[in-house]
């Protein structure tokens, strides 16, 4: 099998996904009390968290690019993989939305960012899986252009989300918004230029 | 007429139904007395449902994959049997997001289990159909690849799911964590390696 | 300018379209009296108008092929037209929960039934519009396979569904029920085999 | 990296934030006391919005088309201000209903105005900001059919959206009504013949 269709039905999902985290951001009621710039300004947490999943989604994509790229071909156990990866990317509109609703109570919100932080994290462990069990186990599916060495080289480099994001899901215990906030600084670090393949997991 | 835009639309409508699954886990409201926590974990059927519907989507995707490249032209007949199918997967999000209400209610549980297996048992016996026509009955549609006796084994692996389908939505009857248990194993049973075009109606 | 984008945005939009009918399905409130079993046959008129609204986007999803394939070509004034139609058509999730919600009514359920049908109604004549500029006022655009008495056969054809939606928009006057029927009908003959670029405007 | 995928993954997400419009159009509740006719009435500004954003995202999507084909590579920026852009399109569903909402209201119209004309504003402002970086700054990238001063041209004559979204968005101020028939004006300019390339951005 060619990997044009798995790539072509991951970037539906990636894009779709990416394009339902709108749906995380409310219209305030008409017959709020503050006023609508007031409703706005408290809702504040759903523009963030909308722009840090967004973006998230977005170098996701970017280095699911850069993976398919190299294949030639894709067998059963690669689609199976892809699609646990796309599964763990599709929640990220229901995590958003959480941390979104959350981050300002006093009730729930260490736990929201938690959740937040650790889908960021399954997405990363899940990608680094796909990532080694493709392209070091399956040498046979990989195009010829990358030797041994590099193949091992890109996937490492893929690997040093995970500790970043492990660290954006502990820290929610002590604060939510510092779990936000590095969800961010990693968004905003990988969107720098030379950074490709560095991502979330990729 | 080629069967490029066939696999391109059926592609978009698999990937935006799996991707529509996340609508059925809802953000427990603020005011839950229990605690985020205890709304989400009273909250678990929604996350398996997700699991297991997502993932059945995923092989139908693979199986429909399977099929479609091996032919080399569509007629109407293909494509309104196509679309059949596809109404199918559609409703999943809907039948998903019943299951996820109704699994732990007293009333109605039963019946819910029952539309939700029913709706995979469809979606299987939709895609035998098109299968069946396609494969058998319109030999001048497909690839010179396939032999007779190869597209007769094609299609009859593929009818395998039926009767495991049939029997999820029967013992609803009885009980409804049954049926959501026999659906999630035959995902998982058929994401293992070796077993492309054995799933849902694939 | 190539059509391949065109057709593939198309593609998206409408299989967008026809995948979010689904949420015109509701799932009944836990706490409905009469049980699930009432609660889904009280629902009967949102599984009747999603199957007629699915199916008559899954038409012109195959007559709008039927045109673009025939195309070498499109412009600026193709783009926007196109736009028009796929403007009519992303409204249909509306018009379909409309109808579902209000068929059973005692109150408004003419008036939704004609919005309905006059959704139909709206597409097939945009897409004739469509067809009129293209195939018989920009023939540089059109494939050198089609003579002119073809093409002009082609878009002829394709205005037989104008008076049958006009109809069906006209007896909701009379009866809700009538409206939903003819759409259905509609629908139906133009899955029968033979009858490709007669559906909806195609 | 070829511009295939990126321009695949942006009419992925065009086409569904498009889509996605049609949600931020209500289906009245059956009890309400004015009626189906009146009740719809009363909703125009849903209508008029969904009609201007539509447009607006029609004709951005065959701006960013124009731009996209004269590439013949992309690049890591160019993906970042890519998804840049896209972000500032799929929030227009938000935009849309804010503005579908409010634009009766006597309390929040202007602010909600200056959100809408502001989100297209902020749209054509990273749509020149992507064209400036890529045709001016990166003409390795761009097809050799283009002299310098055609590039320059093109990404100046799209410019002059700007301007015109911003006195949209200062209006607000004056009138929310003002606000959007400017943006609808804008619309209607830019499908006409002769205009491509001209649009919000593009």
């Amino acid at each position: 099998m060619t990997p044009a269709r798995l790539e072509s039905f991951s970037d539906n999902v990636l894009a779709f996904a990416a394009t339902l985290l709108v749906l995380s951001i409310a219209v305030p009621p008409l017959t709020s009390k503050e006023g609508l710039a007031g409703a706005l300004g408290h809702e504040w947490p759903s523009f963030v968290a909308y722009v840090v999943s967004f973006s998230t989604i977005g170098i996701i994509w970017i280095n699911h690019h850069a993976t398919v790229r190299r294949l030639k071909a894709v067998d059963h156990t690669v689609h199976v993989l892809n699609l646990a990866l796309l599964m763990t990317v599709v929640i990220l509109p229901f995590t958003t939305a959480l941390m979104a609703a959350y981050l300002k109570s006093r009730d729930g919100e260490h736990l929201a960012a938690a959740i937040y932080a650790g889908s960021f994290l399954l997405m990363a462990v899940t990608f680094q899986v796909m990532q080694r069990v493709v392209m070091l186990g399956r040498g046979h599916l990989v195009t010829g252009e990358l030797s041994n060495a590099e193949r091992r080289a890109f996937v490492n480099r893929s690997a040093r989300g995970i500790p970043l994001y492990l660290l954006a899901t502990v820290i929610a215990v002590v604060s939510a918004y510092a779990t936000l906030a590095l969800c961010g600084l990693l968004a905003a670090f990988y969107a720098l230029p030379g950074t490709t393949a560095d991502g979330p997991g990729g």
